[in-house]
């Protein structure tokens, strides 16, 4: 983009976005986080991810969207870290073919998430170039309550997940069409969780203190699942038939010939940013309770066991080991 | 690219480039900077720049050459802020066709300026997609002997220059073979210059404490000292005949018909990544012992002045105004 495109751009982002006091000004070369907003028992945590036009959503998707959805996606990893959001960086390069009007729509949605989950932008890059819409984010949390980690998965856990399993899975089929069948408004619901993921910013930093290990799911939850799996001395049992479903997904469950099978799919499908964590039994009435406070539900799906490695329940109460190939019998 | 591959990748990164003990794992979902890093007086400082092959660096860029510049341009960044480099998080979007051995050589061409200038990486992310490669980079630095910014200059204020400049330009004209008529190492000097240019890591904190305002050249000298301008109260001359060119660049001069014109022409190019910084004139004894101990050569290129805006002395010694219009008379 031209120069004065850029440095316009760039201004309706400080109007608009940026955090009073920690940063300079986004016309500076960086952002300052000052040691008087160090906390006493904090710890900055800093999470990014990129997001880009036809992989992370569909090719035609606004870049007010696009950005919306990087910047939950990082949410959803502090999120899993215990953290609060604080502060974040934008990099962005445009197709050269973009408009001054994309840039007002990316501001306006950006500020709506912002509100909605109290970050505020300190600094970035903004660039034109032949690609398609791309955009990466920094963000910045403190964690005062202690940080949580993938690995630190105890036997005899129990497991938990946020949320609903394959809303976002589902969401992508139905913006590509391939879900017509559904009622509308099922498909509208489907569609809003792959656009708009709903980081659980508030449930991540309470669950800090009290779980064991946890990760927010990106890859599907049997991918994620199997991360925790890896640095830790115990396996885990996943119950397909606990999973929680939407009411949209329930609908497109029972419409497969293969329930069982088509639960699985959404476990394996990706784009969920739920957070799928562990805790000791005895924990069972706080994370309840605090689920409560974030107005967030919360499910339990399996359980830590003795043993190297992730394992369902398969159709018949079976348990199967499961791996990069597939399912095996254990 | 495929799951595998993205976690191959990862690993390749945790294991050569990886923060010891400021990142977690760069398994986990983020970077934590722990309360025990705060130093007493110091302020965390956050940069992000993004690169992109055909943009900053010709499309045909190898991934460690794209990346390593990036890198690069964060680190002038956190320089002109004042700020010692600590830690840096990397987005990256491959294209769908690379291989391997190209993620095998961005590793290394990291881990070589990490080495060299003091950083470590603490997170990122790692995409396919169908548009060129991309890489986002945003760099934490320690501010302990106070921040530089933008605007603070004051009429009177000397105005100086590290290194040289119009090296990044021409070289970017090397690269595109525009200037075979340059001797071979010339060349070499100049196409150095575009591809890696050198972040005065070292001088930028030294001279924190005593300079008024700074910035980094990404955009040309003539455009950055408008930058300059923009928030001070006053106006800025500078002259074209005292710009430090390296020889590689003074060859390229001389061989042009209006040398007062190339001048301006070296002034007006960007990727300088030099720093421009203004200083009270008694402070002139104390930035040459700092340049010193930097090993950073520094020339003063001008002065503060009353008035508002951008001025340049012409080929007659006449003061002019510069503004995005080109040059008027005073």
């Amino acid at each position: 983009m031209t120069k004065s495109g850029e440095f316009s751009f760039i201004a309706k982002l400080a109007r608009d976005l940026a955090a009073p006091g920690a940063s300079l000004s986004l016309g500076d070369d960086g952002a300052v986080i000052t040691q008087k907003d160090m906390h006493g028992k904090g710890a900055l945590v800093a999470v990014a991810d990129m997001a880009q036009a036809g992989v992370h959503a569909l090719s035609d998707v606004s870049a007010a969207d696009l950005a919306r959805k990087a910047l939950r996606m990082n949410l959803s990893d502090l999120a899993a870290m215990g953290a609060v959001p604080a502060y974040y960086l934008q990099t962005i390069s445009w197709p050269h073919d973009h408009d001054a009007a994309a840039q007002d729509d990316l501001v306006r949605g950006l500020a709506q998430d912002q509100k909605a989950f109290g970050i505020a932008l300190i600094g970035g890059d903004t660039i034109a170039g032949p690609g398609p819409l791309c955009v990466s984010i920094t963000a910045l949390g403190w964690a005062n309550e202690g940080i949580t980690r993938r690995h630190g998965m105890q036997v005899g856990d129990d497991v938990w997940l946020s949320g609903t399993t394959g809303d976002g899975f589902l969401g992508l089929q139905v913006a590509e069409g391939q879900l017509d069948f559904l009622p509308a408004d099922a498909q509208a619901v489907l569609a809003r969780h792959y656009h708009f993921p709903e980081p659980r910013v508030r449930l991540g930093p309470l669950l800090a203190p009290h779980v064991n290990a946890m990760i927010d799911i990106s890859d599907g939850v049997l991918a994620d699942a199997g991360h925790l799996c890896a640095d830790a001395d115990s396996g885990l049992v996943l119950c397909p038939d606990a999973m929680p479903l939407s009411d949209a997904a329930r609908l497109w469950v029972q419409g497969q010939e293969d329930e069982y099978a088509a639960r699985l799919s959404l476990m394996g499908g990706g784009d969920d940013y739920e957070l799928l964590f562990t805790a000791p039994v005895e924990k069972r009435k706080t994370i309840k309770q605090l689920a409560c406070d974030a107005q967030t539900p919360v499910t339990r799906i399996g359980t830590a066991c003795e043993g190297v490695g992730l394992f369902i329940r398969d159709a018949a109460g079976q348990v199967v080991g499961v791996n990069a190939a597939g399912f095996t019998h254990f």
